[in-house]
């Protein structure tokens, strides 16, 4: 990686600016902590601030300064959820004038030259308008995105830190509803939905389960479509033949016309109101109405991205990783990047970081490749083993206290 | 303890039957693991069986040999589910005779002479009606019950094995859910639903969530009755009060007659049919619909009693010592107990084991005490902390390979 000095070579003193943006992830608050510490090492650098519920804190000029001698930042990675507080605030350039220069303002009063954003693709777009808004007022900042999604689908990074932890839960998580299930002589059918709108990397960490003699008998993910009646035809088979029955299904799955499955099939409650609740409930009655079998859904739900119970070391110390590098690229005054994780090697599993254009990732989406999809048997193939298994090994020690996570607690 | 050998003194020897039976616990396997690892060191013990899928095995002869030389035995503690199989298979001495002279004649086959089954309340009136009917037939074999639930409902022990690894799993998502929900300004209404269709032990230890500074608002138990009109304007209270609300209810609460929620309330959906799902299902369409709040409901379901991701090293530590001890009282021929856990001192934290009547335990319930029980704000207080903190301590290492459960697979 070559490193390009956008403007000064100058010194540039000044604050740290650190926010959290869209859904949390087990291991947004360890890039915190990385870009923290990477922080405090640096003479350049005076304060450092997070804002408090991301840009909508920033707006009420409600900032959280970190102290450099609080001693329980190192538990922030062991903390669930996204503790500075994130927001779902979205800014244009064209429309958000007073929006940004509210924001500007603050930069100003606070002497923020260092900003950085933790988030997914939305976000790296808020960066760039920022950064755009602020170089229209020459205002001298540097700018960087710190990737972070469980979904996996940022373009340009092997992955995404947060998808590790929630991949390592989901495959573990199906290893234990199999294991469970097959307690007894005769299971139920078991419908498991996880997260993923546009994309299937969660759902088809599911498949890893199979390692564990757990294979999930179908996997359906939204890249490709999903049919009502051969899903009922192989549930039925299967049933009948192993009475057990494991589906794993994407939030996200839409027929061959694109339409997501609740949508065609609205289903009304005794209040005559929308029936609350995702695809798994949906696909659960339909499948005991069918054919009258033992069903049981679950929603894997925020569990699955708040997993601070047994999170991926490897995804800890990327995602502190992610943070530490973000504040080196800041510091030779690079601006309108984020940092990239490229995969060097499988065996031993070696990762460097890179970093790629905010312009070019923001809006984007990566989808999961058609080589790991095997779409005549609804399952993922082995090729997919070899991508997610090096990223959720190693386990945290010392990340409980009595029994309870040891979490940071913020004082506001 | 004193010991009383209730027949001869002489050394028996034969072999050795274990089942596992009802809902399987995230340590159940540990106490295979203790008794199968003490009788290996037994002279009187020749050869071990497992009852593939417990009574419903024993009938047609399906037994798994387990081999001393086996390596993998000590996955059993890595490993989710009742991994030798389970079931509800009930017995009564005067109704299932035909049952019980089939059991008899694969004893006198297989010259088992020392009987263990693994189980809640049920199975100690299982092994209760086994043993009298073996001793009408004068067959000499000594039976002894190994507790577990995760219901934590048995009467004449301190707890079960079983129970803190679950009680662990609730205290710790509990926090995920809080901090995950306070990543943003506005939260919703979550609610919890909590195993325990009779007692409220499990319900109770999200209650510890509070260490955690992740308290949760409101907690039902079904030791007190359940008001819905009550539950509403409480939860509106909070709601607009802190925009945040975190509700834990067990499966099994009531209303003042002793109804329970469901059964008052039949849901039924768009095809007619009664609802599938529980009260937290119910609960959160009820506060949607009332107030239009934003809310969630998870059903921690069998991921509860399935937790092979973080379990106490404490409840596998007695799981295991239960499953010893029984092995050792049994060879002190001493029949017809269940091994039980008495606690000796709290800080430190010490136990030893202890004995009771299969007669005594049978068919009872050890309800949550009321001096655990805040109901005038629904909520649990902090001398059940005491109680239960020491159980769940202690985290298990070594227990993934790869990033996955390192699990026992039966090879049968």
């Amino acid at each position: 990686m070559v490193f390009v000095s956008n403007k000064s070579n100058q010194i540039v003193y000044g604050n740290l600016l650190y926010g959290q943006s869209g859904g949390p992830t087990s291991v947004i608050n360890s890039s915190a902590y990385g870009l923290f510490t990477e922080a405090f090492k640096s003479n350049e650098i005076q304060e450092v601030y997070a804002m408090h519920f991301g840009l909508e804190g920033l707006l009420k000029e409600d900032l959280i300064k970190i102290n450099k001698d609080d001693n329980n930042l190192s538990k922030l990675l062991n903390t669930p959820g996204a503790v500075f507080g994130s927001n779902r605030f979205k800014i244009n350039y064209d429309k958000d004038i007073e929006s940004l220069e509210k924001i500007y303002l603050v930069f100003k009063k606070y002497n923020i030259r260092y900003f950085f954003y933790n988030g997914g693709n939305d976000s790296m777009d808020t960066i760039y308008q920022i950064s755009k808004f602020l170089k229209s007022k020459e205002y001298e900042c540097y700018c960087i995105g710190i990737p972070k999604t469980i979904d996996n689908d940022l373009i340009e990074t092997d992955h995404t830190p947060g998808y590790a932890s929630s991949a390592k839960f989901i495959a573990n998580t199906i290893t234990e509803i199999y294991y469970d299930d097959h307690s007894y002589l005769k299971g139920r059918v078991n419908i498991v939905e996880i997260m993923g709108r546009n994309t299937g990397w969660l759902t088809a960490s599911s498949a890893l389960a199979s390692i564990n003699g757990a294979k999930p008998d179908l996997i359906y993910v939204p890249e490709t479509s999903f049919d009502v009646d051969s899903f009922l035809a192989k549930v039925q088979k299967i049933y009948e033949e192993k009475h057990h029955c494991l589906v794993c299904v994407s939030e996200g799955i839409h027929d061959k016309d694109n339409r997501p499955l609740l949508e065609q099939n609205k289903i009304y409650d005794a209040f005559n109101h929308l029936q609350l609740g995702g695809v798994s409930r949906y696909l659960e009655e339909l499948v005991h109405n069918r054919f009258g079998y033992s069903t049981r859904s679950f929603e894997l739900s925020l569990l699955q991205r708040a997993n601070s119970m047994a999170p991926s070391e490897v995804d800890i110390d990327e995602a502190i990783g992610v943070g530490m590098r973000a504040l080196q690229v800041a510091l030779m005054h690079i601006t309108d990047k984020m940092v990239t994780i490229k995969r060097i090697s499988n065996n031993p599993y070696k990762i460097d970081f890179d970093l790629v254009d905010l312009n070019l990732v923001k809006n984007q989406i990566k989808y999961l490749p058609n080589e790991y999809i095997d779409s005549e048997n609804d399952t993922i193939n082995e090729l997919f083993f070899n991508y997610a298994l090096p990223l959720i090994s190693g386990e945290e020690k010392n990340h409980f206290k009595n029994g309870l996570l040891d979490v940071y607690k913020l004082e506001k």
